[in-house]
């Protein structure tokens, strides 16, 4: 069950790291010790391998690089893979950018991930090499419904094959595959587009997730994705009158703080294809 | 009327590059968001050409410089001016230090801006090519008052047909002018002073304004303006008992959230010079 | 009494320099703000002269390092100390990683730090010279308990006269010690563990309550630290049902600007070893 993914962060507090964007880092730090793991942050190459070896996890998004913290993902990244840890990669704005979908490529070249998680306009720069990405958000055109359903479950498993990662595709419906099996997933809000870094505080969670399961990513994958949306959706249910995405973003941080597994369990809305 | 500039940037969801300082960048992201546009940062040289070629503006703010940002900050203000999007400079802590106001008035050399916003003492270091600037708050002597507000306003025309920029200039009255006409707008309550980077959020919605209305730059700046102060009231009356500037940050980003065409226009207040 | 030193920052409105990690730095410049000062931010080296110059107070925090950051933390602590400014270092993860703890013991060598503050475990680093840091918590053997706290004392004595600084330990029970002195802090609540950041304000708010009360910093520090535990139970106290580490924030963020002299005297817990 998706709970014990859960209980099992609170119980083994697994210190994550993360190379991350500085636009919505605040949040992941909150949210990854909201749902009861520990985070440190690095990006100095001359810093990351010392502080990868003493975390169980890493999470790189490439939501604003630098050359030092391109540089810092690759080592991070490799020396990570070197102790079995487990990664995640979030390539925010792939396609948005020639250097973003460099980095994003290069990066699975070199990196053993664990979980690659973004949006569908995202991973499919990842998979198809180049895209079309407007930003960070998904094409309209490319979004995940349920005409579109079928064909975007075969090519997550399509691209979970070919990766070797678990590979989580979020939007409206959100999808986590392996080779063999997908999540499909439906909860949140469409309320959550309009606070910054929804997708960034999930990737965190991700780590933390797959780092206290490390014999079930998927599921913990599946785990952490659903918390996620059911707190959109327990947040909102403490919206005041008055309240806007300043005030969701603190219920929605407060709600995976206050989940357990009884709860997650419950509100879970799943079907696994 | 200043609602329709609000109902504009709704409707036309602009996609807003930003290159802005650190401390404030999270709010900045949601407050773009909250006024119905799309935010996107990118500092990195090798990377801001790409996004700001697929953005309509560019927000360029020098809170917390790097030799990597303010050679980003030059590419990305090139490029976006050769494309003819909309561009704004806030020029922080302009006349606090060597590096920042030179970085500001040599941007103003190569970067074909649109607005220019800052408190009263950058913008003095920007027209004077020297300042006094104590920190990032406007010195004490240069406040627009009732009293000192004819001059201000010749000041502001002045400084706008110099520049080819509308100017605004924010405190506790507000000026937004170009070289013609100026609005002078009473919104706003002095405790926004007690939150970090009020300034910053305006910026950024700022450009959001002036990117979807493209052919009303003056009058889209004054809407933004006066959407800023005015959030500022309505955030104020959902205070409740024990908040603080922390709580009424997430206030007045919530109003912004929740403004309509109609509140503004009724909230507004503005006389023309 | 401690009071005396909060209304001393609201007297006198120090201007604070901060080299501070971009995790926290939203939250350092709002608490700044609210108990009375005013923070500026840079790390770049070319700027860092010119704002410390300008400023009272210097706060160096080494939680995520680059390396223009670390040149900019030599080149401002340098002149601060010639300046006679007040400054404090929080050596966040020393002893987790080679590059902090050379960094945090660098910087002492050279800079004239007024203030050290961190966790036992950093603490210890800086003392010992290498560190058993986990993370940027202390060590569960290294926690100051009532039964450890005869020795957790006399060590905080030796290390500030040895370093020459004030020297703040925190945690469950907070220590702030010069070589003869030493406030033993019970307030705050293991709550605030779960909210990023919460030493790094107390870092920054202590670099306000210093520089506004220059001749009395060991009874400014202690008035710092428990300004922020006591926050830290006022804010716990206006949790509504279904909130968390995020709401959390703000509550104390918002008890800290509603502070007054009176409040912290009446709750002030401690006592002078």
């Amino acid at each position: 069950m998706l709970g014990t993914m859960l209980d099992n962060v609170r119980k083994n507090v697994p210190l994550v790291h993360n190379i991350t964007n500085y636009v919505t880092v605040n949040d992941v730090a909150n949210v990854i010790l909201a749902c009861g793991a520990s985070p440190i942050m690095s990006a100095e190459p001359d810093d990351v391998e010392d502080i990868t070896t003493i975390c169980g996890g890493l999470n790189i998004n490439i939501g604003t690089l630098t050359k030092d913290s391109i540089e810092g993902m690759y080592l991070a990244g490799t020396k990570a893979s070197e102790l079995g840890h487990k990664i995640l990669l979030d390539p925010v704005g792939a396609g948005a950018s020639r250097l973003r979908t460099e980095t994003s490529t290069g990066l699975m070249e070199k990196v053993n991930f664990t979980v690659i998680r973004g949006n569908i306009s995202e991973i499919k720069t990842l998979a198809l090499g180049s895209g079309t990405t407007k930003g960070v958000d998904a094409d309209v055109a490319d979004k995940v419904t349920d005409e579109t359903l079928d064909s975007a479950v075969a090519f997550a498993k399509s691209f979970a094959k070919e990766s070797g990662a678990v590979v989580a595709i979020t939007g409206a419906i959100d999808l986590v595959a392996d080779a063999e099996k997908c999540y499909v997933i439906r909860n949140g809000r469409s309320e959550m587009g309009a606070i910054t870094g929804t997708g960034c505080q999930l990737s965190g969670m991700t780590t933390a997730f797959i780092t206290a399961n490390p014999d079930n990513v998927l599921e913990a994958t599946a785990a952490a994705v659903c918390t996620m949306g059911l707190a959109g959706e327990i947040g909102w249910s403490y919206m005041r009158e008055g309240e806007g995405n300043s005030s969701y973003r603190n219920h929605i941080i407060d709600a995976i703080y206050n989940m357990d597994a009884e709860t997650l369990n419950k509100g879970a809305k799943y079907e696994i294809r």
